[in-house]
């Protein structure tokens, strides 16, 4: 997937299909944040590592296209990317594949706040290189 | 519904439902604690009145048998009793209803903890009181 | 909220909940869903009367903005109008508040489809009339 | 783990946490059908098999006792066997571990069914063969 490094594997669960027999539209939103946290667990220590310094990652936008319909036990590729690091934000941006075929696509937004206060706080350092290093991997 | 005095209503949402084109059967779990936080609004100030006190009610164990198919839209009535409340332990039963159908029945057991440390706490004399108050009403 | 003619009111539920505390960014998709099934059977027969007709309408976007948390068993009420209905496609567009303030804003696409053959299919007539009279209602 | 031959790994999502900080007991019963679709894929060439004998497996009961919390992130081994099949019904136990410590246990019972009438017809040969080999292999 042109302009990813990374991607991660998610089977549509049965619990996830719905009367239409698809999987749901929202369970794209949980394949999504599965996605980012394997990336954090490929590239940043893990979304433990942020909490450990208590900072908590809040989703502040989502959004969706679904291209085609995904089936019961099928096995898709959510590809992810990490872009637009900036202050106390950062983006997610994702191809969900299945055999090269793309099944959906979107980006979810987020905010870096102090786990106690929920005030913003900037992303930290350590993460904006671990995400830099790992944006700068070349394709797979 | 013999033997119980409260109900809910919950109605089955098109997410929860799977490509049996029926209600997943993990569906009703969540609908069971549903028809529990109406139960503790009705009788009991609320989930947030024992949590209040310092206190959460941790889940111990499920049982669900289902005896019929539930469908998108349906309106269930949730039966919920409060039953056998000991020490730091309580039990709900349950019959979820349609139309004066069993759907499915079953019980909920619960350990109320200390919020912080987790250590198993007696569930307070408030919260017992208004339970054998809620159990002691005539039947609807 | 301005330019909204229908709402409908969801808790949010335990199971929502997420470990930050908050109900989890994906459960408003689902309220979402909650509410268009609302403004169907209160303005369009249900989308049972939609299926009645050989037809199912698909999610082909979502969009969520999340402006603040929302906690264990708030009462939230989505506001919720359908917008742009042409062709085989319409969308719905969605202020999700509570006690007048906005908690999250957003809007999701649709398809209708053959629900045999899955082609796109024209909203049916009965539907975009149907629309077309809860729109122009006066705001509540 | 004494007495099965199988097992799972599950990962605890953000998403099937909630306000306690711990993995939603509703989210254990989608994990227990994770492992029998797992166990399936592997002796009996997957749910799709039975689906395509034109046979659902409905799912009568569930019962778990939930022996310790677990928490977002951690990998749990869903311990897994198949017993009791007889005419149109068999059941599954589990036992959900994290590194050797029981977190849950409980099983499920199905009940097969003409897809299209949804009247109970008997599990297939293959398949009461298939469980049969699958139990009987020397434990892992």
């Amino acid at each position: 997937m042109d302009g990813f490094n990374f991607s991660t594997e998610v089977a549509v669960r049965f619990a996830e299909t719905d009367a239409q027999g698809i999987a749901h539209h929202a369970s794209f939103v949980v394949s999504l944040e599965v996605a980012r946290v394997a990336y954090l667990a490929e590239h940043a220590g893990g979304y433990l590592s942020i909490q450990a310094g208590g900072i908590e990652a809040l989703t502040t936008e989502v959004q969706l296209a679904y291209r085609r319909a995904a089936y019961f036990d099928e096995r898709l590729l959510v590809w992810t990317r990490c872009v637009d690091l900036r202050g106390a934000r950062f983006r997610y941006e994702y191809v969900v594949a299945r055999a090269g075929e793309v099944v959906a696509d979107g980006s979810t937004s987020h905010a870096t706040v102090d786990a106690v206060t929920r005030r913003p706080t900037r992303v930290p350092a350590w993460f904006v290189d671990a995400v830099a290093r790992a944006e700068a991997l070349p394709a797979l």
